[in-house]
């Protein structure tokens, strides 16, 4: 096991109707910016019931955040939180949402231009507004991280950034809201989740056996219940699962201590970026082709996960192509395009 | 799954001489309370090697803190602190060091009874002092917790507190204090972090995969390490397993969302109050015959643990039974006492 830092301060409040518990999490007589994505929360409700527990708060709504946030629309964001005096931020939407409000968070108390920042890879961060979020889509675990991306069309750019100063006070997660995502949603949270899982795993050998069978945990579950909750999204025992899911795949955890490889995600950005790609669809169609061009690099593990996660058997170079193959399978069996 | 609310703020800083970054990780012009356990630490060379950099802050110490932290002899401890004007405490040692500090922490800033403070279980508690940890026996995981127990024996009490201001800011885990550890200490710490697992896992199918698969990762890395560790303590992989196991046992992960059930510590508690026993011993004494006892509630679980972990065959029944055979066998290999 390598050395690793570890620090994830983040709450999860986990569950059925803990939203209606929002109040109590949040600091007395503060104002705060409501951050949002387009419609969905609209219809389904939960702008309804957010804003009817908010009653003591002043409230300012920054919507209309859309899938892969641009700088751009975030501008307007940051000037709000300036002109209005705001203390604090609350996310209600996905990963976008979340990592749009990471964003400002950081961009609102940093003095200087917020490109720069950003192409900093956060590193020169040095104080963010507290937020929090309420997550309506389970997939990229920006619910408890401290990372987010960010793009800019007009240089085709899209870029991370990581910094401390980036986590969530707390998050809710309540598994009803996976009930009324359209399945493409669904789709594109089990591959996103999956390839998290699978960067900080497919790497090589590093006797780390937690991290391992964490990993390998997270794969199962996610195989077990993507028929499942294809089928049926209102079971609230795979919703659950789902969720949590999405979440411990990309908190830290599972890579603290082992090697890490993110290829697949920096080429995926790219792929966004220019063609704009539905994020976790670019993963899906990337990482067979990595795995490939690394097979000699990867092998050891490949079989690992070959022989774990797909029963396999064979020699190890046979289960390594062989789990390449099966994994390329299963996104093709979710709909996604051809590989390349 | 059930609902639950997760929330570690302990920054766990892991690796080979990681003890030589202490400075870093402590604000800057704080009047440090070092508290630590018998010889061990002068014997190995810590105590030199923490103290050489301390020299910018003002130390006092607070040593000799026995096993099962005694009410009594904590009184000191607060004294020191009131008197001292302390502003944070560093513990050096294993679970009974880092609880005792933890205790401290709390009665130094608390107004009234201590003791009554500990018979609320902790609640009553609304502050403590900052403090951190630098662990020297993987074990109870108190490093990564909130928790700590405290014995007070002119009642023949050992009472549990729990309370959000008790986690560790940061703890330091630098595996390389396993190799001077007594193979008694060792073998308590295993019993102890394979009965925490199993306090959090053997209770009835509640949906959970993930912290089934995380509790089964656990249990099957301690066993595969158990001889390893016993035969060469200094084997830096071995140890860092070992020593990251022990920690993950009891941080709040595998419990969150599962019904847990700690009557075998409940139990074992009150023979060490009473007869000062170990306390891990009383651990692998008790719990085959609380699983014989709760067989009808728990067999579920008791048969998935005997399949998954220790891959026997049969039914439920069947399984379940060999299963607490097996456990016991297992603690008996350890030189444990005969069970009850």
């Amino acid at each position: 096991m390598n050395s690793f830092n570890f620090h994830n301060p983040t709450q999860i409040i986990f569950g059925e109707n803990k939203i209606n518990n929002l109040k109590k999490y949040l600091p007395k007589g503060i104002k705060i910016l409501l951050t949002y994505g387009r419609q969905s929360i609209h219809k389904n409700g939960l702008y309804h019931q957010i804003i009817s527990q908010l009653s003591d708060f002043e409230i300012i709504e920054f919507g209309n955040i859309k899938p892969n946030p641009e700088y751009t629309q975030l501008q307007e964001a940051v000037k709000l939180i300036k002109k209005e005096k705001i203390d604090f931020i609350l996310a209600v939407g996905g990963g976008s949402v979340i990592d749009a409000t990471k964003f400002i968070a950081a961009a609102a108390l940093y003095d200087g231009d917020t490109w720069e920042m950003v192409k900093s890879i956060g590193k020169d961060i040095k104080k963010a507004l507290p937020f929090a979020c309420i997550l309506t889509l389970p997939a990229t675990g920006s619910e408890m991280n401290n990372a987010a991306v960010i793009s800019k069309r007009d240089n085709a750019e899209k870029l991370l950034i990581i910094n401390k100063h980036l986590f969530p006070q707390f998050s809710i997660l309540d598994p009803q809201v996976v009930a009324s995502l359209p399945q493409k949603q669904i789709v594109n949270g089990i591959v996103d989740a999956f390839v998290h899982i699978l960067e900080q795993y497919i790497t090589y050998p590093s006797n780390a056996p937690i991290q391992d069978g964490f990993a390998e945990t997270l794969l199962k579950t996610l195989l077990e219940l993507t028929p499942k909750i294809l089928e049926n999204p209102k079971d609230i025992d795979v919703a659950s699962n789902f969720m949590y899911t999405t979440t411990l795949a990309l908190n830290g955890l599972i890579g603290a201590g082992v090697p890490q490889d993110w290829a697949t995600h920096s080429i995926g950005h790219e792929l966004t970026a220019l063609f704009d790609i539905d994020h976790a669809r670019t993963l899906a169609i990337i990482i067979p082709g990595v795995w490939e061009v690394m097979f000699e690099q990867k092998k050891e593990k490949l079989a690992q996960y070959g022989k774990n996660i797909w029963n396999l058997k064979g020699t190890t170079n046979e289960i390594a192509e062989q789990a390449i193959e099966k994994t390329d399978e299963f996104f093709q069996s979710l709909g996604i395009l051809p590989r390349i």
